[in-house]
């Protein structure tokens, strides 16, 4: 029987202090709305309702459609918020599970762990529940003697003896949909807030003699909510521990997990080493046995076995085997290097392709370039591909040698095996096998020091 | 009526075995005297006298008569301490503290409620306590069964039971000031280390059945005393994690806050997010919706809205909305960036100003130079503002376009709309809308390669 | 009567998954066979003989015979192992520890304090156990009601009431030797894994009635074995905070200890400070008084008193007093600067030895050269030390000048005094005293900007 999800996306997280859309802060690199969504995924729920509130433009434009999406007018509780989509699934068979969308730590083996706990004790309704020594302020479990569950009371209506009940609410909930639905028509709003809450569907359940169940996941921190920045860096502290003990079982080496950042899609390949406050992220590939320094940050990338990058900015680009990168270097996008080559200090490659065993040591701009087989580029070498208006390219052959502190001034053409002279500004083409130079000779004036002082 | 505080800050400091003043080390970025000072000042008490010891003239002029400060020539104990100043206080009405150089993390909060609950219940001395499960080596308070405090006692004077006592001094007391001095006279050194201790006056007042009390603050780890570097590395987590809170509670986003490094007079705005790593020094202001990446370290600093600084090093210059700074770029002192500025990778800006929309994308050196808006100047461009015995400026207009690799030697002027060719070493004053080239003609030897080889 | 030690180094390591073998991952910097081999020298035991297994080429030649090694071809358990040793050993008097290849942990403190303990009691064989909460998975150390040791039984073996024991083998013991190897030759491997046992040894000695002790070293973390990347990174950090402790009793100010990597044998002076983030590695030595900031990353170097190194990474090379290095500066390996030399941002320096109160500010390439006291080099200087052949070098004397953007094609010397006039290529010596100058004079256009618009 299918099972559905709702996804309560409407509150406006006052305590964000923030202009954006709550949902859409990130956890390591991926909207929290984003986490919850690929978690019901994993676990196997594809049809997916969201309910939106004030100023969703921006969250509707980044799901772009991959769910369902409704707009929660006014903010009249979570009960109302669910019955937003009562037009579209009332009549529907199966299971409907509600879930909150700023708790993007609860797993994908929790989900479906809780499911099976739903379907297979048969109950109308259950409740995703767990335990913490620290209850405070979140609505606790009421169970009857013989355990089952009774209902769920909030903070500021409960007894002091309730308060003491250590099982508390995640505010996930898994129901029959149907009985979901009927049980929302008499959801009421007489409380001290004036809205409809989800879990009185509990209590009327109850009443009705509907089973209700709850299921305690063992690990509290999944469940939790995030409702400020506070919340927000503790979520990033735990799926970065969760993110970086997967690459270490896999065999990549982190020295210090703590400090080193790498984003949920990425992969690493075995016996390679991330380095303190490296910082990887988005649909990055590392490959086998290479070396990630501190001071890196690395996006979007695919960067080959072998290959040493140390404290440089990589982005959009490709990196082939045993080349090594840095210190102090920038590939910028459309970047492909191949195997074995150089890119020392101080070094910024952009939109240019480098054959193998190219090699551009220090303090030079590559940009809308290409550069063949084993040239070196010395230096200081600028491509000047910009005049101000249009951007133009530099094409180097390969075994060709560029001297110090060049320009090449785009479009040119500097052919295999060719030599241009340091300190040569070239402006024309410079044909295979030939030596070009575009500088002036010395003078140089005796006693110039004495006269001067 | 009237409190002042005793700040007692004479000690050695032999454990931190330093050749530095103790209490001018530094606790994210302040000198800890610093903090306990303005801590006093935010709690309402302004009128502060120090007692410093030998080699006090580093703090003296760190102080520069901010409060008042006496020497204490000899280290004979904190009663001996106090004592130094009884000349100018023992006839005040009123009430004073004494409280240690040491302890920079009492609050302004504590000192406050400290200071109420002594008002409050009349007492002639109350010390200021805390409970903690490992009271080894701290002076536990001794309380009579109805609850009032007897005595402290030190470690080494305690007897087994007395050991066992949770409730330890921090060291801070505040006293009825007549009644601490006139008990002052009666402290003597008759214990192993012949010192004169301040926490003898507690007995000498129970002996004249004085009042004195306890004010148990809830936080151990704010009285800590800071006695080593170990000590000193816990202080500043503790009160770089207070810091980081309270910026994360206005709607900051720090990605890791136990690695992100905030001086205590940081302003930042909602919505910024600070990478982790990131150190922001002095009295740095940041606007909102701006993005400091790891690695980047801004001191003194003004950083408008929506501005992007990358793996970059900012002090004492002021950047505008907008603007995107690095990676691996250096603003020196007094740089003034406009509105949507773009400075690149491998760029130093020092003493200049440059307009909006002005473009420094890679490899230069601007000093002492001022740039029109939307000026682009080109890769590897240097202004010469130096030739060995002065400095001189450079002023380049709005709208032009300077050569990569090219050389302004200052003082010199490009006017607005002006182009200078790549290459080129710019000696004279270029008017507006013109070019002005200095390089050589490039001349091309064929078969050079075969010739050589 | 000598004590000697086996190191059982012949694992395979599977959960490392690794290509690498296992014990020459490194903790801190230093493989972990290192680790075990220098502690048990530091506690005085130099007599050291190693048990490798497959692959154990690369661990051969990474000890190069400082310590005996042979091979276990088949891996048929740890007491199979130990016999590897036996023709060598077993006539032997004296003691011989037993440490497995993968517990650097284990201090030399505690090496000592478990062999005086075992020589002590004149016990035949000595466990070195300790106490966990989680003792899920390691042997547990069986006592009787007198408290004498009388087995260790395996977590699989183990009844109920046996797994509740909290007291743990670390797998190191200390045997008589002689008894050791007898005892060895009964051991057999009926058990499941048809694998031999060093632990049976222990059951063996019982039988016979003779002295087996355990001693319980209070801290359990210590004697933590690494098979995987997991615990790789947490023996890394207690390594780290080890060292860190130990830097901060000594009066080294660490800003935040936790993530400040410094290698074991690292040297470092009082009141230096090393800021959050720093990398300091191999057998590098910093003075007193200096700061080393985020960002910098410095191996196998020399750094005097008073230098700051800000962002830079720093490579066997030798900074005199005062210096000051970066932000964004790398100092390749041999290179020597004297005392207040000055590197900044995007300088790179090679294989060159700058004399004291030199400077190289800026944007330049300093290598193979030696470059005289108190010479200025200027923004963009590049040495141009290669022919695409061979590398030559470059001699500048002292109080030169050396202008912006300069080339210097070496083999070439500028002599004390000398200027060099900015944007030349110097490819002669300059004699002392003179000025060289190799660049085109300006030419302007007027109205270049209109016309091309």
């Amino acid at each position: 029987m299918q099972t559905r999800a709702i996804i309560l996306a409407a509150g406006k997280g006052t305590r964000m202090k923030s202009e954006k859309y709550k949902v859409l802060h990130e956890v390591c690199g991926t909207p929290m709305i984003q986490h919850v969504i690929g978690n019901l995924r994993e676990a196997g729920i594809s049809d997916i309702y969201a309910v939106l509130g004030h100023g969703s433009e921006t969250v509707s434009s980044y799901l772009g459609g991959s769910i369902h999406t409704t707009i929660q007018e006014e903010q009249l509780g979570t009960a109302h918020a669910v019955r937003q989509w009562q037009d579209t699934l009332r009549d529907k068979d199966g299971h409907t599970m509600v879930v909150c969308g700023d708790t993007p730590l609860i797993s994908d083996t929790t989900i479906q762990a809780f499911m099976h706990y739903h379907l297979e004790t048969g109950s109308k309704a259950t409740i995703l529940s767990s335990r913490t020594q620290m209850p405070f302020g979140y609505g606790r479990i009421v169970r009857k003697e013989n355990g089952s569950v009774k209902r769920i009371v909030e903070e500021k209506d409960a007894t002091d003896l309730e308060r003491e009940i250590k099982e508390v609410s995640s505010g996930t909930f898994i129901f029959d949909n149907r009985t979901l639905f009927e049980a929302l028509e008499q959801v009421d709003n007489n409380n001290a807030q004036n809205e409809y809450y989800l879990p009185d569907v509990i209590s009327i359940l109850r009443d009705q003699r509907a089973r209700v169940e709850a299921y305690v996941t063992p690990d509290f921190e999944e469940t939790l909510g995030i409702n400020d920045r506070v919340a927000l860096a503790n979520a990033e502290e735990v799926m970065r521990k969760r993110i970086n003990t997967l690459h270490m079982q896999n065999g990549v080496t982190l020295i210090h997990p703590d400090t080193t950042y790498i984003d949920k899609e990425v992969e690493i390949g075995s016996d390679t080493i991330i380095y303190p406050g490296a910082i990887i992220r988005g649909r990055t590939e590392i490959g086998k046995n290479a070396r990630i320094s501190s001071g890196s940050e690395i996006k979007d990338s695919i960067i080959g076995d072998e290959v040493e990058i140390r404290q440089s900015v990589v982005t959009s680009s490709k990196v082939g085997r045993g080349t090594k990168v840095g210190p102090f270097a920038q590939l910028r996008p459309d970047s492909e290097l191949g195997e074995e080559v150089k890119i020392g200090n101080f070094v910024e490659v952009k939109k240019s392709k480098l054959e193998n065993e190219a090699k551009v040591s220090h303090l030079s701009y590559i940009g809308d370039a290409s550069i063949g087989a084993r040239s070196n580029i010395g230096c200081g070498t600028i491509t000047v591909n910009y005049d101000g208006k249009n951007k133009f390219r530099t094409e180097i052959g390969q075994d060709a040698f560029i001297g110090c502190n060049s320009n090449l001034v785009a479009p040119v053409k500097v052919g295999d095996r060719s030599f241009i002279a340091a300190g040569s500004t070239i402006t024309e083409e410079v044909p295979e096998d030939s030596l070009a130079i575009a500088r002036n000779r010395q003078t140089t004036k005796d006693g110039y020091y004495k006269k001067d002082n």
